[in-house]
């Protein structure tokens, strides 16, 4: 008897030797985000992110995610991180600009890098450093969460044929486009997402942007406006995790790892799920409304807003060194990167274009 | 003492019940590169990998990475992955086209996708089965390893104005654009890496294509040959991990939740670190060779190109019905995802383009 109770001493002992440090430490969290649950692509990210994080710790570290429609406080997501209320969110940096203008950044900014450029300045040229401080001060992490790539322009009731088209133009675009198009003499407005297909069919608004084929075409904008404009003002957007401080601290390392490397991995698939998704939903709208009228605004417009858009990012940097810092570090890392991105990606699609014209 | 037997035996079940199934089941795998383990960034993906997987698993599950200069098989791997002599790869698919012609799909080909197209193409357009019917009969799997994006089509010591200049021309290419060269007339060899610097410095060749800035710069070419021609032969060169079957259905759950989300974390990673090691390659290039002339092919040349690449591929195609198969997936998923290209990415880049002209 003695022997099998030295021997059972031993099992145990030895089972704790052999185990991971994290072996059978139960982690459970939850996870707010800024949209609801059936908001694919956008919450696919978080939900794949939860499955990834369970598999590989075989059910010890588990996320519950919370979409708007049960928290019902879209954006009070950081509020709700940095609370502890939940550990950890999925949302979009710029939706914080009324606590901290340069959370712009690290989203998107009108005439700003594309996807490549935004990720390499991100884990190349400093950008995640220059994030981290920004959020420091809400105790919380930030971390890439998917992607949009570059959005649509919008759609609109008429044709933009010059800078007087757009005097009095009635338009919901939020953010920093929404921004400039204002100091253009646009009537801008927010209208929650619901609302949005009522006001453009009833000429409540004349135009509004959303995000891309792959979304647009679920709010079917498509069948109510002609003119559907391509982008200048969100070239990349990007998601957002946001993870509490304290309860990051506490986390065992394996389970850090799981963590960091599921995220970088969700973000990258939601790039390419919400490409992919315009890509059959651009097919389907051509097929299905043959008439929709794809239109670049033109070119004095665009040197209206690019000119608009300086001087109000030269505005907040006069104001704001912090601002300053981010906005300097992603125009001198956009200045060296648009030279290879003219001649790689965007010269083979010019040459293949050309090719077939 | 009958009580604490009792009691010991109750924690050594509960040891087993609170622990993942995987834990202190020790795993170590090896795994063969094509590549030199100081090659970066393509070296890089399964370091890293590997770094996350030990990181993820507490020590448990480790894979050590032997480079080229290791097992001196460059372009044994995908052999030495099937005998089981490694668990895992990391290499290029196109390198075995000469055991399975249809291997280059999952790799690039000439006028193909670019990155987004591609990834879409793989993971909601049949890509990643198409790939694995491919690789079935070699008793592994495959996955995406790393993006090289756009590749550039190569220094050439004199101008290529016509056709006529192509005749005879002495270039090192492999793959299928070596083939699309040699229909044209141009005199294609293979030649060491350790030895191309030399061969075009001395005339041995006239011309040849390598990668891309971030590896170029490392090679010097840029020292002896004062044309950069862009790219049309390599759009989005997918490296590869393989892994033996046996050795994957073996693995607990859990591991193989960690190697497929630290596969993809690194791929994605792979991609942003060989574009941004290219914008820096590129602005230290032209700053201190500011005479290196960026050159893109004639549109007659292209067109020859594109000609003899599409009679290459139906040649292919008649001959061998998996490679029609994917030749039809790819040509169908590109025809609707360039058009989405078309009037995003593309449309912006030549947006901002035109106002800064």
């Amino acid at each position: 008897m003695k022997a099998v109770f030295r021997f059972s001493i031993v099992v145990v002992l030895s089972l704790f030797l052999v185990s991971p440090a994290f072996a059978g430490k139960k982690v459970h969290w939850k996870l707010a985000m800024t949209w609801n649950t059936n908001l694919t692509p956008f919450a696919t990210a978080p939900l794949n992110l939860a499955k990834m994080v369970k598999e590989m710790s075989g059910g010890d570290f588990t996320i519950r995610i919370e979409g708007s429609e049960k928290h019902k406080a879209a954006l009070g997501i950081l509020d709700m991180v940095k609370g502890g209320q939940y550990q950890m969110g999925h949302t979009a940096s710029y939706y914080w600009k009324g606590k901290d203008i340069s959370t712009v950044f690290f989203s998107t900014i009108p005439f700003g890098m594309n996807v490549e450029e935004q990720y390499a300045w991100f884990y190349h040229g400093g950008g995640m450093e220059l994030m981290q401080q920004t959020y420091d001060k809400f105790k919380v992490l930030s971390f890439p969460g998917g992607n949009t790539g570059v959005q649509m322009g919008g759609w609109f009731q008429k044709e933009i044929n010059s800078l007087a088209d757009l005097k009095g133009l009635k338009m919901r675009i939020p953010g920093m486009a929404g921004e400039v198009f204002a100091k253009l003499g646009v009537n801008v407005t927010n209208i929650p997402p619901g609302e949005l297909y009522t006001s453009l069919d009833r000429g409540t608004i004349d135009a509004l942007e959303w995000v891309g084929p792959a979304m647009d075409i679920k709010m079917g904008f498509h069948k109510i406006a002609p003119f559907y404009y391509t982008g200048w003002h969100e070239p990349a957007t990007e998601l957002q995790f946001l993870i509490n401080k304290r309860a990051w601290e506490k986390l065992p390392e394996e389970y850090k790892a799981m963590l960091t490397t599921a995220m970088k991995a969700v973000t990258a698939d939601m790039f390419i799920d919400n490409f992919a998704g315009s890509v059959d939903a651009w097919k389907k709208m051509k097929t299905d409304y043959p008439n929709i009228e794809v239109k670049t605004f033109p070119k004095p417009v665009l040197q209206a807003m690019k000119k608009a858009a300086d001087s109000l990012y030269n505005d907040y940097a006069a104001k704001d060194t912090n601002f300053k810092k981010v906005l300097d570090s992603q125009r001198a890392y956009m200045e060296k990167a648009r030279q290879w991105t003219n001649i790689s990606e965007y010269n083979y699609i010019k040459t293949m274009k050309e090719l077939t014209e």
